[in-house]
């Protein structure tokens, strides 16, 4: 029974790793898609977003399944409890991804990237995936430097997310009100995105430490 | 067992209830902060929603300890899962109530709320509430009616999010860079806290029905 639950744990862990891989890849093209407005791009985003919400679905039934089947107790269950979580949060930085492409279609032709802050979202943009692939890392090796760097990087994008408001809330900003809007809502979600992998790390955290948080 | 599995279900349940009421006190007093920019108000809500994510984490505990003791199976064991999921929705909930206190108190002393949107941001802040206190009903008695009660309430802060979104994006609009970033976070602070709602309301119904989504 232990082993079949071994196994079981480390399908769980595959996938997770699966799922992380995909949201790398989205929050690529999706950054890609609004510093550069490629409509077409933003399009295979949100078209790819359901793959990974119907994959975060089949891992909830998975690790449901296992829950039933290998009646986990103590560590076991946690590991179980934690992967809910984790696909849970993968599924939000999916969504996150599409946000930032849907903003690029929304806008399009027009560039979706404010004047003054192209810089400041390539940099943040950059950050995110740097973070996801980071994370991709953490859920296939359990490694704690990783899960200290991902903080590291979030930090950053914390910092470029005020950045964003003291720029749009400065006396030097010319843009127009769409500008505004589109510079508040993509920079809440770059951060949001960083967040979710932030959480992710404190759960993988526990996995390799046993200590819960 | 199945009795005592019965007794902790309800402790569940009621511990879900009382976290939702919570939830409907600060969105009560969150929306009222942000449209009369009351920031002692604001202030409160920002500190009680370390009740609610201490509530929520308590409830987690509950419901994994239930999960290692109980080893539900079946439909019982997805009422556990669900309850964990609810839980983590009704934080979320509690967070978005404090975003909305918070944009209150930064931009005190000066009003929060955009003018020309003071109308559509009372008309959210109603729903929001009205939402907050049928999910407690929801949570307490599974009357499905109820569940679809707040789609229906949340239909309408969807289409008052867009009508900010054309508003500050017409030609009609007058306000500051402030006033554009805010009215931008506000409505969807309030849009997503709707949204949740809407989430724990098709998992109660899924406890009521059998029916899993």
């Amino acid at each position: 029974m232990r082993e079949v639950f071994q196994q079981e744990l480390r399908e769980v862990q595959e996938r997770l790793v699966e799922i992380s891989t995909l949201v790398g890849d989205s929050i690529e093209k999706a950054t890609r898609a609004f510093n550069e407005s490629d409509v077409s791009l933003a399009e295979t985003v949100i078209e790819d977003d359901r793959r990974i919400d119907a994959l975060a679905a089949e891992l909830d039934e998975l690790a449901i399944t296992i829950l039933a089947r290998q009646q986990p107790v103590a560590r076991d269950l946690r590991i179980v409890v934690s992967a809910l979580r984790i696909s849970a949060s993968l599924e939000r930085m999916g969504d996150m991804a599409e946000h930032i492409a849907q903003l690029a279609r929304y806008r399009f032709p027009e560039k979706v990237v404010p004047k003054g802050l192209r810089g400041t979202f390539r940099e943040m943009g950059a950050l995110d995936v740097e973070i996801a692939r980071k994370l991709t890392e953490l859920l296939a090796t359990e490694d704690p430097a990783i899960a200290e760097h991902i903080r590291n990087e979030d930090d950053k994008v914390d910092a470029l997310h005020l950045a964003v408001f003291d720029k749009v809330l400065g006396e030097t900003w010319k843009g127009e009100t769409a500008d505004t809007v589109d510079a508040t809502l993509a920079s809440r979600y770059h951060e949001r995105f960083a967040d979710h992998a932030v959480s992710i790390a404190k759960k993988v955290q526990y996995l390799a430490t046993g200590d819960w948080t």
